[in-house]
């Protein structure tokens, strides 16, 4: 069986230092740990859609995304996560597509796979891997599509992209940005490019919906275009019946429960401010700004897989070697931001590994 | 929204005729009408594993079915339906694929997207679709995979494929069988290729789960084979994480519950020869052999699309209309097999409409 490049997994790692899976907390995928209020009656509703094939044009999920986004719903491709439409939007584009690193390697992989050409660009390292515009400029001719995660996966920055898309639509390129993060984000409203969608065709927003609303295991998410080009192409390649019953009824009652929404960033401004300032009180560290639920980190005299191997052993943690992110290098870790109690217990535990 | 040629869609019908969708009756799509037992139980148990990530291995879940079919878990690559599967080998195999027609559209629409050259062959309608072997060994120089269904969709009769295996052995082809309604045959064990599949790396099966066990919506298939070339290939292009939690976490429940696999061939061997029998008594009307749960009739004197509008309208009841396979016409429709209640007020209504 071939491991696929996605970090560390739970059971595996589990099996290697002969721990219960369920004994380990798990700081290397970034899920809300909240959870959805009658998920249960939720799921056993689901179960009985399940018991015929999902609506092949998913029309009902299509309008559940439009209302939560204010976007008309012939512009949402729905997808079984935000997996499928990467893949689907790589068979779609033209020839040529940039990608802002460090960022999740799915977008190279599949761009590769799909037999693209990709430029690597760089976000700014020394300024918090902020976009350089002047990159961009420079890079213009070398490019149809520019991809970009925002906030980016893995330091957790937001960035303002009006300018790159102004940047963009001036060179009829087409901007394709990961927002998969942005409900994490304290003014949303403020960096989300969903609004510029049904004016301009030289957008794709990319989401998945089960890491903010906590259930990575449902696979729902979404892709967002007035393009109709690309579109017409999605549809010409999209397998039919993708996304399972449970996630098609579930977005009845997710998109519309507020009270999770709200709770759900109000918590994550207050953590993450405590969290950040307890790890910028360890030694040898450095701490990159967030926006999200996961922390970029810098250690200054240790390997990320050393520290990774010491945590799993003494602590029953699980982090994110990223190392292996385009343009980072050994000594990056990642870390999601839990439960206050968990945060709890990583902070004390990279104390006693890193000192202070 | 493009339509995708995967006949009519209750919701969809539903709405032309002013209908609502839980009022009509499903003959169109086929699926056992049975429920596992502690459904509800499992599929809340799914829901906790749904918090985090899928194993990106599946390891359990391919333990889970290796144990089902008596194959070693490293040939069975596990899919979101067999859909996804289907496609994936599309892309993995020689650029020669011919396929046995009438039979699902899927196999020639995803060979097609993958820019395989598809050379239809057709089975012998003369004769309950069956195989004729001189056509094959006549057609043999011009493919590199022979895809066949068993039983076959749309006419639902089971065949012995052992000559057809040697003749594609000898001439080192592959040959795909799609196994998804094996389930149902009476005598299982003589018909499914799985028990060859260790020994030669000429085959792939592919199944879907869900069907027989009664939850198309749950999304889970699989493919088989010892094609060591093959499974790298899908391995490359296979996207991480697409099969959900529920499915993964059921997968242990399933195919254990030898109860409702024992109920459910009992069920169908009996309700065929009932309905099969009943049809048979309606005048104007071709009944086709079949060892599933479903089965194709042909029209003498009505198009399948004014049959199926009046059935819907005056009987709330879908059937599929077969016009659209490749080698068949106007005049065959499909009625799936459903619960004895509900194949009670087909025939009735059939009746009424054709006569006698």
């Amino acid at each position: 069986m071939k491991e696929l490049g996605h970090g560390a997994n739970v059971n595996h790692m589990a099996s290697i230092y002969n721990k219960k899976p369920e004994d380990i907390i798990d700081f290397s995928s970034n899920i809300n740990p909240k959870v959805i209020k009658n998920l249960d009656k939720y799921i056993l509703e689901g179960l009985k859609e399940c018991r015929s094939y999902p609506d092949i044009n998913y029309t009902n999920l299509r309008n559940n995304i439009s209302r939560y986004i204010d976007i008309d719903s012939k512009f949402i491709i729905p997808g079984n996560g935000a997996t499928e439409i990467i893949y689907l939007l790589m068979k779609s584009i033209n020839k040529r597509l940039a990608i802002l690193n460090p960022t999740f390697s799915e977008y190279g992989r599949s761009a590769k796979l799909n037999n693209l050409e990709v430029v690597n660009l760089e976000l700014n390292k020394e300024d918090n891997f902020s976009l350089d515009l002047e990159t961009v400029k420079e890079n213009i001719d070398t490019f149809d599509s520019l991809f970009i995660c925002n906030p980016n996966n893995p330091n957790g920055k937001v960035q303002d992209l009006t300018d790159l898309l102004d940047l963009i639509i001036k060179n009829n390129k087409l901007l394709i940005v990961d927002e998969t993060f942005m409900e994490f984000v304290e003014n949303e409203e403020d960096y989300s490019l969903i609004k510029y969608v049904e004016k301009h065709e030289n957008i794709f927003i990319l989401k998945a919906v089960t890491k903010f609303f906590g259930m990575p295991g449902l696979r729902l998410g979404y892709g967002v275009t007035s393009n109709k080009e690309i579109i017409s192409k999605i549809y010409e390649y999209k397998e039919p019946w993708t996304i399972n019953s449970f996630a098609d009824n579930l977005s009845k009652y997710i998109f519309e429960d507020k009270e999770y929404i709200y709770e759900s960033k109000e918590y994550y401004i207050k953590e993450r401010a405590y969290m950040v300032n307890a790890l910028e009180s360890i030694d040898n560290l450095t701490v990159y700004e967030t926006d999200t639920n996961f922390i970029l980190l810098k250690l200054h005299n240790k390997s990320a897989h050393v520290l990774k191997d010491e945590l799993l052993k003494y602590g029953n943690i699980l982090i994110r070697d990223a190392s292996n992110f385009i343009g980072l290098d050994e000594s990056f870790i990642r870390v999601a931001i839990k439960s206050h109690e968990d945060n709890k217990v990583l902070i004390d535990e990279m104390r006693k590994i890193l000192g202070k």
